[in-house]
C-alpha cells in the first residue's frame, strides 16, 4: 500500500506522460459525470476489484495518521457504501458537480501501473440555492490497466476543507 | 434536435476519443476568453449559422420542460442578443471568467459531427469586489467541422446553481 | 517586454497548438503542486535565469499602469521572495490549491519561445475552515526551451479579484 506521495520526477518521456495524462483526464470526466448524474451505483465500476479508496482530509495526512473520513477496500466494499448513500433520502435534494485539473503522472511502473495525480473542486448546489464549494483537495491515484482500459488500483482522496465528520460524504 | 442527454458509451476509439477531446478544449478555452475579454460581438462567430444556443437550469431539464433561460436560434439571433447586452449599461461592471473542464466525447457522427460535453464554473468580479461563483453546470454539444475546424452546431449549457429569472445572461 | 495581450489568432497549426497545450498544462501542474505542497524555494526553477514575474490587478492592467502587486526580475529575486515568505509565519497556518484551465496557445516564434494563456482560480483553505476563492484571473506567459524542457520566460498573472494592498501575496 502507497504510504509516500512525495513530489518525485517523472522517470517516463514526455511524451509518454502527456499520452497518459490525456487519458487519465478522460478516465476522470466519465468519472465524476457518473457521481454527478446520480449513478452512484456505476461508481465501484471504475475500480479493480480489490482496489482501495479512501477519503481523508489534509491535516490528518500531513500528521500521517490512518484516520480516514471514508475508507473502503474492495469493490463489493465500495457497492454497498454507494447503495447506502444512493438509498438514503434523509438529506436535502443537491447537484454535485466535480472539475478536476491539473492531472499530472508521476510514474509508470514495469507491470503498466500508473501513479497520477490531479486536483479537484466539488461544487454542490441545493435546490433553488447557491452553488458553494463543497470540498477542494487531490486525488492520489494508481491505475491499472483491464483489457486495455484504465481501471482505479487506489484512489487517496485528500481534502483541504474541514467538514463536518458526520456529514454524509459522497463519493468524490 | 438533441432531446436525450444520458450517458452513451462512447463508440470512437479512445485514440480519437483523445484527439478530439484536445482540440474541443482549445475551442473552449478560445470561446470562454473571447467572452471574458467583453468581445461579446463575436461570440456568435463560434457557432454556425443555424447553431441552436440554450440556457436552462437543471431542475427544468431533469422535468424536461422546454423552458429555457436563454434561447437562440441562429447566428443572427445570437447577434441581436450578443449586441443587446453589450449595449446595456444598467449595471455595475464586472470581470467574468469562465473555467471549464472534463470534457468528454461522446460520440462522433458518419459525418464528422461530434457529441461532447464539458462542466463549467463562471466566476463573477465586481470592480473592488471579491469573485463570486456566478453559475456551475454542464456544456451538452455537438460540433460539427467546416473548413477543418470545430463549430458550435448545438449549445445546450444546463446550470446547478438558482439565479433570479430577470437576472441579465451574459453568454456562458 | 511585452506590452501587449490583445487576443491574437495562432499562427501555428492546431496540431502544433494541442502538443504544446498538453505540454504547457503538465507543466502548469507540476508548478502548481510545488506551490500548494509549500516547497516555495522550489519556486524560481520553474523560470529562465532572467525571466520577469509580475502579478497586477485587471483593473491596473486595463489602464495599463505599471503598478504591480509583486515584480520580481531574475530567479534571484524570486528566491529572496520566495525565501522571505517561505520563512514568514505571521499569518494563520493555511492550505493553497491552484486550478488552472482553459489553456490556449497564441503563437509559437521562430526562436521557439511560445505565448501562451490560462485560467486559475487560487483556493485558500485556513486550517478548519472551509475552502474560499482567494483570487481568479489569467495568466500571461512566454515559455522558452532549455535543453528540450520548458522554462518560463515570463509570466504575467493579472488577477480579477479586488485583494487588499497589503496582503501578503504567495505566488500564483
Amino acid at each position: 500500500m502507497k504510504m509516500d506521495f512525495s513530489f518525485k520526477p517523472a522517470q517516463i518521456s514526455t511524451e509518454r506522460a502527456l499520452a497518459l495524462k490525456a487519458e487519465i483526464e478522460l478516465f476522470n470526466a466519465q468519472y465524476c459525470a457518473t457521481l454527478d448524474r446520480g449513478n452512484i451505483e456505476d461508481w465501484p465500476l471504475f475500480f479493480v476489484q480489490d482496489a482501495l479508496y479512501r477519503v481523508t482530509s489534509r491535516e490528518n495526512s500531513d500528521l500521517n495518521l490512518p484516520v480516514g473520513l471514508v475508507y473502503a477496500e474492495g469493490r463489493d466494499m465500495m457497492h454497498d457504501r454507494a447503495v447506502a448513500i444512493a438509498r438514503t433520502q434523509m438529506y436535502a435534494p443537491r447537484y454535485m458537480l466535480h472539475l478536476v485539473t491539473n492531472v499530472r503522472v508521476i510514474d509508470e511502473a514495469i507491470n503498466g501501473d500508473i501513479e497520477a495525480e490531479a486536483n479537484f473542486m466539488l461544487m454542490q448546489t441545493l435546490v433553488e440555492g447557491p452553488s458553494t464549494v463543497h470540498l477542494v483537495g487531490n486525488y492520489f491515484d494508481t491505475f491499472t490497466r483491464v483489457d486495455g482500459k484504465l481501471l482505479i488500483k487506489e484512489r487517496q482522496v485528500i481534502f483541504d476543507t474541514a467538514i463536518l465528520a458526520n456529514d454524509l460524504v459522497f463519493p468524490v
